[in-house]
């Protein structure tokens, strides 16, 4: 099972000393944990940061300087804890660190170029200026992005809550329950719109969840034709082309074959929630004056296979009804029974837990890349999680009976438009719609463009016909992609998650013509230009989709197909003819800056290849060495891990591609919105949905980046460095380190191995893992990138106390193996095969185990009955999970209420 | 102990079935719920509510209606449940319920003339175009009122958060230790500014806690002259005035005796933790181009009693560096010990728990009302409660280093300034300042006002001289006040609570020309008539002090001094001489509509006095009854009680007075703001600092009457009333009902008699309610009216289901209390004496009850170990912490760190 190492932050930061008195705080923060730990139990990992005074002019600010900084707050360890920490490793100063991890062939040898640091009380009235430059026009552009109302209950309480939207992939479904409940209710709401049997959480939007399910259809047939309908959302056929896996053909029916079934059907938005008929006919579109571009789905039951992408129709009818904002788009795909153990992307399954009880957890998990990669399907972890949570409890908010009044008030709302514009002379296209027309007007369409944009109204125009003929592609590339960085966990501050809920950026449609959106294009360029400093890259784009992108856009510039991703160049010589690119990840996950990358990329160079770095590790370098500058042509970068865009559960994150000049003719571009960035020539194509991505998020990280300044991002790469050292360091007496750099430091992260454990004492990671959650830690990344260890990435953001409470947690677990070893505890029965302890379990009478209730609950002094983070239920069942899969709500009569039954009695 | 009982809510919402199945929510709501349930472990009150549509036009609307409104939302039983309701207690419809609950007499016969509920999707928009036309000019009018800037961290986690916001008094320290903690915080602050030795936790403003300050000096030494200096704030005398407890007097010495001593000293902020002086100078004022204006507090050994109304200090310090919007002016009384038990307001305290551990709670509160009457100080729910915790936070997120080098860099720049200003010519009116400046301009004052316009700039100008000679008065009234009314714990949406973080809303200066501030006018003139349409007055006044407020216009405008508080007019008669009023709580804290009110209001009249009807009961009366129409002339209302605005754990509140046309007259006026609806010549005078109040929290009470309509506003007063009737029905075959009105129904809350148990069993109110901890509930309010019973409210917000499991855990606890009557269970040790069960003593592995842990701990099946609200320690122990009184943190080798201790072994 894997984990994400750096999410232990999540708990760690519930074992703060709640009462730690006033006095005894520095000014170096922790007042969100106060909050947290006082009275709010929200479980999350946000932290305090910024400064807080009335606005000085800058010149004030020179002559009297401020007594905190952002990076101060945002960098955990304070002066004396570093100096602590660097005496534990015997060197003297930071820099002697660096200069003993990174080598010094790469180091970039000046201070970045950026702007001085913004003050965290006055980012957001810049921000807002910024934002004031968008201009908020009512779009009926429709293609999928809708405008939405978010209740504010949900928007306050979910959007806007950490609990919710820190949260890393609920790995660990011990501490998550909530969270899988949350997810498989939207499962549930998917299939009982769409007639499915089965639906996985999410994936990342409309086009690139089309691109996937016709993967899904190859890895189920072999075979290699698929037509689409020309008349789905033109973003949507452009995503799926530039993956080239498909064939694209006018016509509209399907094949006999297994195959994506998309047309034109029917008008009717299907809502029952227990449907009798095997058809599922849903219309979507776009509002008032504009068109009809449809893709429906049909399930028939002679066709067995016949997959749907539902994806266009739900994420429609999900962003016109349900609550998600207009700038990201939310995709999901549902997939038949059969097809289930091949489908990609995140599913939630109920199996049960150690004491027997019902519980949650992620399904089908073996489909993961890290388990068996040749079998793997996609990245679980390219989703939207947390806008299909907000989905779910918008869903909640109106139950059943409420979203089929929605639907049927808004279809009559259209139906009463029809008629109008009928009588006013102007002839719809069709004669079915659900809540989208397209008109021929009976005016000249200049007028009525005119008196829109007076009224401050975006329409889609249509140019020419419906249907437009597309170039029909052999697809040859089939088993590119699905690669896993490391998933660092820094800190969000409010101040940087505040402006995503601004209506300024939340509320503008990503296809409106480029003048209202000014203020966007102001960020974009500001945050491409610190992001090329940072990288040493020529361009940027910031139509994401992480490694696909770069490998297409690869094969795109090399017209080579040989993929590498060996470390050393001993094959290089051998493959030389064909060698498209080598791909690495540096720091490596081995938690090592291996001397030799610039040698290794100079060789790839040489042989004609392209070298692609992989950016999940930036963290590590931002501010010391560049990519660009080391040799790498091309790189994705992972916003939600270096620059504190949060996980959100997975998803909506943001990865960015960097790319040196020779490259940046081949960056994305888009069918719709004319990015003046890319050539439509020599463009890879489009690599998802929306020209610039869930670009509403990217405040987070230009934000980051203005506060912290020059100064604060080296210093908190060097404390990510300082901090990771210094728990190898406290930890190699009792556990072995697996990788070392040549001077025998890691990077901002290392492997602890455990492998040694299975032998002396029967325990394997996974045990580690479930009894650090009894000590009140998420469990660190599990057996990645080497099966059996665990790995570490503390980041900079973790002061001291906390690294400390996490050594001393795995020391005294190290010490109960060591019990194990020498007889003294069970070998079955003992805390760490036990782990977790839920409370269910701790506060039951009978208690047969053979160390005490304390041992197992509070096996450290800093874990208290009054702060425990406890996990609610026992240990999961993965296999049993897997071996009887239920995707969706048990039927009703499972769940009793213990209240009615009292009730009546 | 006193508990207020409506906040029993608190932990309802915790005991929600956390996995009750998508298909089984209602379009009813609970998303809330839902999330908190889920994920989020915020523990809090608030709920879903309001509807989530794109907008429609009203035409629309009346179309094609809305499958729900706010008002469904907001009221929790559905028809099905309120039919079930109605059944148990033997009626067909509500409208037979209030045909026998309300007195006919005094029913109003139609419906409210209100506005069409606003949509809730909608509320926000109208609201922001009525805030728009508030203007956002930079205010540099000081006089007690600073732009500070909120740390985005604080602003979302705790003044955006409902666990801090919604959240009552916290009268029940088991379950309420983190804010007790973080206000422990505020009072170790203040005590380590200013070298007192103790403070309490908040008053209502800077004027009001003068007058406080004064009372206290009255209190303890029966004196009754005392002296304030007219540098102080305007606004400040005006409310010290008004009391008429007072002498004011040009110079500024201080009297020998106990007195307030208010004088300009010094200006320099004195910000050193450990004092080593005695003397505490403190200066105080308003920022540039403006005067000063000082009141400075000194201690003085040997006047052993000179006590300090640091307020305006503190409270300047506090918003110009502390985290408090400019709307709000936070206060704050400091006392010497000798003086601690006679202070007002709430006081924070160290105490040790059953189990020994040292704990936090409310300290001294025989000092209020409900204990010893005669000897009541105030009503310790007059605070600021969420502004003190706020301020708190404020001072851990800079620490004390932090804080004073804000304080310095604040004078600094000062200082700066004033050489400028000098060397452009203008006169600096003294040489010490802090960080404020009087200017005699050098060039004439109308240009530089003129210019400061032109760039939206506020100042405050001075139209003569320093010191004005203020009418020397001797005050004659001393013991009225501090009367304690329901605490209706209503639920309380986002959408409401949303904009009260608005810039528009929480940046105005309370003090700006009444143009830049038409927004809130408005607002102002819709609320008013609202309020009166709902109560039948004539007149709304927004300048609260409730009580204060409504007994000084009686006596402003009778000239007379007697008043009562009687029921019958049998005394009536005997005082009519000299009878200036009488005061009415209706229906009455018994929970009953008395018959005979108007028959009350008639006689009073006849002989002279006037109706001052309690406004704390409103909730039973919107839509039914209106005090105006029955003989009522005057009634406090408490917003925050039937208005929806949330406790903030004690404040910030809002208590507006309603008028008959003949008291119009007499409502209170404001020395500074000319609020053209006063008379200043018949004006009662200045009852608070601000013309309005907390005017930012306006807009929640404004929301919720326009989003629920006449017909919301109607029911929710009749399923308030149904919900109360059900309970009561439920309890009384194993409880006995002490109040009911003449046709055997209860008014929207009753009291439970728990007198007998004493005798049979042992068991006393406060064992009932901390057992209810046990069942996951806040106990309801105990003692009060009738000392040694429990006062329920449940509101119209609880839906059956909670009703129902808080009916089921008093009945288990009824079985509980016959287990002792028949001696199955120990009378000293049993589940109820040994309540609450804490965490840390269900997880002992000693256990040496006579009962089980689960019989302890999960009494009822709806009691879940993994979604159960745990109080986090063991009985409070009150009489040791009034006998070892601390009240501030304790010194900081009292605090172990338990990590520390195993980090250096």
């Amino acid at each position: 099972m894997q984990s994400c190492a750096k999410s232990w932050r999540v708990v760690i930061s519930r074992s703060i000393d709640a009462r730690a008195p006033y006095r005894n705080i520095s000014n170096k923060g922790g007042v969100f944990k106060k909050l947290q730990g006082l009275n709010a139990d929200v479980s999350a990992n946000v932290r305090c940061m910024g400064t807080s005074q009335i606005l000085w002019s800058r010149k004030i600010e020179r002559i009297l300087p401020r007594h905190d900084d952002f990076s101060e707050r945002h960098i955990g360890p304070g002066d004396k804890e570093k100096q602590e920490m660097l005496s534990t490793l015997g060197l003297e100063s930071v820099a002697q660190l660096i200069e003993n991890t990174v080598p010094a062939s790469i180091r970039l040898g000046r201070s970045l170029k950026m702007d001085d640091p913004v003050c965290e009380n006055e980012i957001l009235d810049s921000l807002q200026k910024i934002a004031s430059r968008n201009k908020m026009w009512r779009s009926y552009i429709g293609m999928g992005y809708y405008n939405c109302s978010v209740p504010p209950v949900i928007q306050r309480n979910l959007l806007e809550n950490s609990g919710w939207v820190t949260q890393y992939t609920p790995y660990q479904p011990e501490v998550s329950q909530g969270r899988l409940e949350s997810l498989l209710n939207y499962q549930t709401m998917v299939c009982d719109i769409t007639g499915m049997a089965v639906a996985n959480a999410s994936l990342l939007d409309e086009g690139t969840a089309a691109a996937e399910a016709m993967q899904l259809c190859n890895r189920q047939n072999k075979r290699r034709m698929f037509y689409i309908d020309t008349r789905c959302h033109p973003q949507t056929i452009a995503v799926v082309q530039t993956r080239k896996y498909l064939s694209v053909h006018p016509s509209f029916y399907l094949s006999l074959s297994i195959c994506i079934s998309i047309f034109y059907l029917s008008v009717w938005l299907y809502l029952s929630f227990y449907p009798l008929c095997r058809f599922i006919c849903l219309s979507v579109s776009l509002p008032v004056h504009v068109s009809l571009c449809i893709c429906v789905s049909v399930y028939h039951p002679s066709i067995f296979l016949s997959v749907s992408i539902c994806q266009s129709i739900i994420s429609i009818f999900l962003s016109v009804c349900l609550s998600v904002s207009v700038c990201f788009s939310l995709t999901l795909s549902i997939f038949k029974e059969n097809l289930v153990r091949m489908m990609p992307g995140r599913m939630v399954g109920v199996t049960r837990d150690a004491a027997g009880k019902e519980v949650y957890r992620l399904a089908l998990q073996t489909r993961e890349q890290h388990i068996r990669r040749d079998k793997a399907t996609s990245n679980i972890c390219t989703a939207q999680a947390l806008l299909a949570n907000m989905a779910s409890m918008f869903a909640l908010y109106h139950g059943p009976q409420g979203l089929r009044h929605i639907a049927e008030r808004t279809h009559n709302a259209t139906l009463i438009l029809a008629e109008g514009l009928k009588r006013a002379g102007h002839k719809l296209q069709h004669e079915n719609f659900f809540d989208t027309l397209k008109i021929s007007c009976g005016v000249a369409g200049k007028d009525i463009l005119e008196k829109a944009m007076q009224r401050e109204i975006n329409l889609r125009v249509y140019s020419d016909g419906l249907v437009r003929p597309v170039k029909i592609l052999q697809w040859y590339l089939s088993t590119v992609m699905i690669l896993h960085g490391s998933c660092t966990m820094k800190l969000n501050s409010s101040s940087e998650l505040m402006p995503i809920t601004w209506r300024e950026f939340a509320n503008i449609h990503p296809f409106v013509p480029l003048d209202q959106a000014e203020g966007y294009q102001q960020l974009f360029r500001q945050l491409e230009r610190d992001l090329c400093e940072i990288t040493g890259y020529d361009k940027i784009s910031f139509q994401p989709n992480r490694q696909v992108s770069c490998l297409i856009l690869l094969l795109r510039y090399q017209k080579r197909d040989l993929f590498s991703f060996v470390k050393s160049g001993l094959i290089v010589d051998k493959h030389k003819a064909n060698l498209a690119a080598i791909m690495i990840t540096y720091p490596s996950t081995n938690g090592v800056f291996e001397e030799n990358v610039s040698e290794v990329c100079e060789l790839i160079h040489q042989n004609g290849g392209q070298v692609y770095l992989d950016g999940a590790n930036m963290n590590a370098q931002v501010g010391l060495c560049r990519p660009g500058d080391y040799g790498s042509d091309v790189s994705h970068l992972n916003l939600h891990k270096t620059f504190c865009i949060p996980h959100g559960g997975g998803g909506p994150g943001m990865g960015p591609i960097g790319v040196k000049q020779h490259l940046a003719l081949f960056l994305p571009s888009h069918p719709v919105v004319n990015m003046q960035s890319s050539n439509a020539g020599s463009s890879l194509g489009t690599i998802s949905a929306a020209p610039w991505g869930s670009s509403a998020i990217l405040p987070i990280s230009w934000a980051y980046i203005k506060m912290m300044g020059s100064k604060g991002l080296v210093h908190a790469t060097e404390v990510a460095i300082l901090n990771a050292n210094y728990m190898a360091k406290r930890l190699e007496t009792h556990y072995k380190i697996l990788f070392r750099g040549s001077k025998g430091f890691v990077a901002h992260e290392f492997i602890l191995d455990v492998r040694p454990f299975k032998k002396s004492a029967n325990i394997e990671a996974v045990d580690v893992a479930k009894r650090l959650q009894d000590y009140g830690f998420h469990a660190p990344t599990m057996s990645w990138p080497v099966a059996g260890t665990l790995m570490i990435e503390p980041t900079e953001s973790e002061d001291k106390a906390e690294l400390d409470r996490f050594c001393d947690s795995l020391l005294a677990i190290r010490q109960e193996i060591a019990d194990i070893e020498e007889g003294q505890m069970d070998s079955r029965v003992n805390p760490l095969k036990m782990a977790p302890h839920s409370l269910a379990c701790i506060t039951s009478t009978t208690w047969d185990r053979p160390y005490s209730r304390e041992y197992a609950a509070f096996p450290v002094p800093f874990v208290r009955p009054e702060t425990k983070f406890w996990p609610t239920i026992s240990r999961i069942d993965d296999i049993y999970g897997d071996q009887h899969l239920v995707c969706t709500c048990p039927p009703m009569d499972v769940y009793e209420s213990p209240y009615e039954e009292r009730a009546s009695s």
